[in-house]
C-alpha cells in the first residue's frame, strides 16, 4: 500500500471543490468545518484551486465580531467537462459547466450489428464534436473527456479488457479514441462512473461509505468507501453482479450459475415474465427498454403481473443488497441506472419491505435505500467527474493518462 | 465523510511502526520508500514515535559517499500490550512486548453454563491478571488491553450490541470490564481482531486491499480497504456469514436463510458430515473441535468420507470467497481462524480450485489466497494491536476509549 502524502491532498482538493460546488458561494472557516479539515489546510487548497481557476473569490461576509470572511464559488465558465457513456445499444455525451450543468448532450445510436471497436469509436467522435460545437465553448476551454465503457477497463493500458456484450478482449480503446479527440481522455466503466456522480452530485456527497446499485443490462455495485471509490487491486471491484446468490441456478452470461444478474439484470427480469405472464402484453421480444417501461407503467397500475414480476425479481435483489448491507455496513444504498428508473417508487418500496427481512438488525439501522436523485444521465455526470478529477491531480500525472498506452502481448 | 488531517497523521503513524516492527533496524530513507511518504513526513513521524519511546536510535549505517544514515528499532521492553480472545468456550489472553512477541499466554474454559456476561468477564480479570503476573512485566508497563468478543460491538459506548452464541444484547461489557482492569481497553470483534493481526504481521502487510476469511463457529469476513480497516458505518460491516448463497436454503442461526455460515460454520460441517458421513467416526456429537480435528486428519490420510465432506464444504465456501473476490478485487485473501488451521492445506487446494471455476479471471488474475502464516492466535495479537494502535492515537482521544461509557436507553 502507498498511499502516499500527494494521494492524500488531491483526495482533499476533491473533497474541498465538491463543498464548493455543493453549495456556492462559501467561506474557507464553512469549510473547514464540513470537510474536518484545519483552516491552514483548506486555506491552501482553496489557493491550489483559485489557481486553477476554478473557482473565485467573490466578495466577503460578516463573521460575529470578527473580520469579514471571503467568500468562494465555483467558476461554472472556468473550464468545460465531457462525460461520455458508451452503452450497449447506444452512446450518449454530455457537455458540463465546471458547476456540473449540463450545456449540451448528443446521442447517437448503435445497431446491433456495429460491434467493432472502430465503429463504437465513430460514434463518440461524432457525438463529442456535436456537443462541443452546439455549446459553443470552443476546443480550448474542454479540461477532459470521460468515457464509461461496459465491462472490465484496465486504466493503465486504456484498454477495454472485457466487455461482455460485444465479446471485446483487451481492446485497445484509449489508442482508438486518441485518433479522433485531442483532449485528456479518462477511461473507466458505469459502476465506477454513476458512483462518482453520486458522490459528487448525488446520494453519497458528503458520505464516507456508500453502495451504488447499478439496475441495467448490466448488473454492478459502485463502491464509495473511506470518501472515495473503491476500485480494487485490478480496478474490478464491485462486480456484484456476478455474485452467486443461488448456487447452481440460472445460467449467467458470464459462464457462472446463480448471479445476481441471472436475475436482476434487463434479460433475467424478461426471463421472469416470460416464465410469468408470457400472454400479458408486457413482454416486447428483443426490446429490454420497451418492456421495462411497459413493467413500469404496469406496476404503476397495479397490473397483476407486472407486480408478480417485480415481486419475484425483488426477492432476488433484496438478497442481493442485503448481502451488501452486511458485508459493507453502508450509510446508504443508491438504486441507479435506467432499469431503477423505470421501475421507479414501486421498486424501491418492495425492495425496502425485502432488504428487511434480510439484513441483519445492526447494518440495516444504520444505512438507508434511496433512488438515485440525480435527474440527468448519472454516467455521463460520472465520467465527466472523472475528467475534473484529472484536472485536479497534480500535473505530470494528468499528462498519464493522455499518452499513447503501452500494449499488452 | 471526515477524515481529518489527524486520521491521516495517526494511519501514517501506524504505517511507519508496522514498517519499523516488520524490519528493524531501518533508516528514514527506507522507511520513505517504503510507504511512499515523503523523507520529512517519515522524519516527523519517527521523531514522534522516539518520543513515545516505542522506537530507539540504533547507531548508523553508511550510505553510498553521503551522510550515514541514522538506524531506528522497535524498542521491544517500551511497553506491553494485551490481546484478550473471549471465545464462545475460552477465553484466552496473550501478553506480548512492543515488537508483538508473545511473552506470556493464559487460558480459561467457559463451561456452557457460564453465559453470564460477569462470569465471562471474571475469567478475563483472572487472565489478564496471570499473564501481567507471568511475564513479570509489572502493570505500569502495560499500554492497553484490546478485548476481542463475538459478534457485533458498538465502540463508541461499549456495548457487545449482540452476540449471538450467548443471546447477548447490548451488554455493558466495556463497564463490566473496567471494574477490574485499569488499563486502556479496547473492545472490538474477532473478524476485525484478525484482520488487523494480518495487516500487522501477517498476510496483509503491505497491502492495499486484504480480506480475511474468518472460519470457525462463526463465519465472517475482516476487510483491508486502502490499508486500513473496513469497518462500515456502525462497526459491523464484514458479515459475510450472514450473506446468502442459496437462496431459501439452510436455516441459519441468525434467522435467515442460505447463509454463508449455515454451510461453512463449524455447525454447518457437522451437519454436512451427519448427512454424509454419519457412521464414520468422525463425528463427535457435541464437540465441533474433536470433529474438525478428526475432519483434519481424515484428510491427511484420504480419507473417502472426510474428503467428501470438504469438497461439499468447498462447494459453498468457494463460491462465497469468489463473491468477495468479484466484489472486493483484493490483492490477498486469507483464510484464518480454528477452521481453517484444522483442514490446512488440503483446504487450501480445494479453495484454490473451486474458488477459479466461480469468480470472474480479471480479480481472480489479481488475487492470491493464502492460510493466515500468523502461527499464535491471531485473535489474541489482533486484539492486541488495537492496544498498541490506541497508544500511537494523539492523547486526548485514547482517553475516550477508558471513560464510563454512556448507557443506550
Ligand atoms: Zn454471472
Ligand atoms: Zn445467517
Amino acid at each position: 500500500m502507498k498511499r502516499t502524502s500527494r494521494d492524500i491532498r488531491t483526495a482533499n482538493r476533491y473533497e474541498v471543490l465538491r463543498r464548493i460546488i455543493a453549495r456556492s458561494p462559501t467561506s474557507r472557516q464553512e469549510l473547514a468545518a464540513a470537510t474536518g479539515l484545519s483552516l491552514a489546510t483548506v486555506a491552501t487548497l482553496v489557493g491550489e484551486l483559485l489557481d486553477l481557476r476554478m473557482i473565485t473569490e467573490v466578495g466577503f461576509e460578516d463573521s460575529a465580531g470578527g473580520r469579514p470572511r471571503g467568500l468562494v464559488a465555483v467558476h461554472a465558465s472556468g473550464g468545460a467537462l465531457i462525460g461520455v457513456d458508451i452503452a450497449e445499444t447506444y452512446v450518449r455525451v454530455e457537455l458540463f459547466d465546471l458547476a456540473l450543468n449540463v450545456l449540451a448532450r448528443a446521442d447517437e445510436d448503435v445497431s446491433p450489428g456495429e460491434s467493432l471497436p472502430e465503429q463504437v469509436v465513430g460514434h463518440v467522435a461524432a457525438a463529442v464534436g456535436a456537443v462541443v460545437a452546439r455549446a459553443g465553448v470552443g476546443g480550448a476551454r474542454v479540461l477532459g473527456v470521460g468515457v464509461s465503457v461496459p465491462g472490465q477497463v484496465d486504466r493503465s493500458t486504456g484498454l477495454a479488457a472485457y466487455a461482455p456484450n460485444w465479446d471485446w478482449h483487451d481492446v485497445p480503446l484509449l489508442d482508438l479514441l486518441t485518433e479522433h479527440i485531442t483532449h485528456p481522455l479518462y477511461l473507466d466503466n458505469p459502476l465506477r462512473a454513476s458512483a462518482v456522480a453520486e458522490l459528487w452530485c448525488g446520494a453519497a456527497r458528503g458520505r464516507g461509505d456508500a453502495v451504488v446499485v447499478n439496475l441495467g443490462t448490466g448488473v454492478g455495485a459502485g463502491l464509495v468507501l473511506g470518501g472515495g471509490l473503491h476500485r480494487g487491486v485490478s480496478n474490478s471491484a464491485g462486480e456484484w453482479g456476478h455474485t452467486t446468490i443461488v448456487l447452481d441456478g440460472r445460467p449467467c452470461r458470464c459462464g457462472g450459475r446463480g448471479c445476481v444478474e441471472a436475475y436482476v439484470g434487463a434479460s433475467g427480469i424478461m426471463r421472469t415474465l416470460r416464465e410469468l405472464g408470457a400472454g400479458s402484453g408486457l413482454l416486447h421480444p428483443g426490446d429490454q427498454t420497451a418492456t421495462l417501461a411497459a413493467l413500469g407503467r404496469g406496476l404503476r397500475e397495479r397490473d397483476p403481473v407486472a407486480l408478480a414480476v417485480v415481486r419475484e425479481t425483488v426477492r432476488y435483489l433484496a438478497a442481493g443488497i442485503a448481502n451488501l448491507v452486511n458485508l459493507f455496513d453502508p450509510e446508504v444504498v443508491v438504486l441507479s441506472s435506467w432499469v431503477a428508473a423505470a421501475l421507479g417508487e414501486p421498486l424501491l418500496h418492495e425492495v425496502r419491505e425485502a432488504v428487511a427481512r434480510h439484513a441483519l438488525h445492526r447494518p440495516l439501522a444504520a444505512t438507508e435505500i434511496v433512488l438515485s436523485p440525480i435527474p440527468t444521465d448519472p454516467v455521463c455526470l460520472g465520467a465527466a467527474t472523472f475528467a475534473l478529477e484529472g484536472a485536479l491531480r497534480p500535473v505530470g500525472r494528468r499528462t498519464l493518462q493522455r499518452a499513447a498506452p503501452a500494449r499488452r502481448l
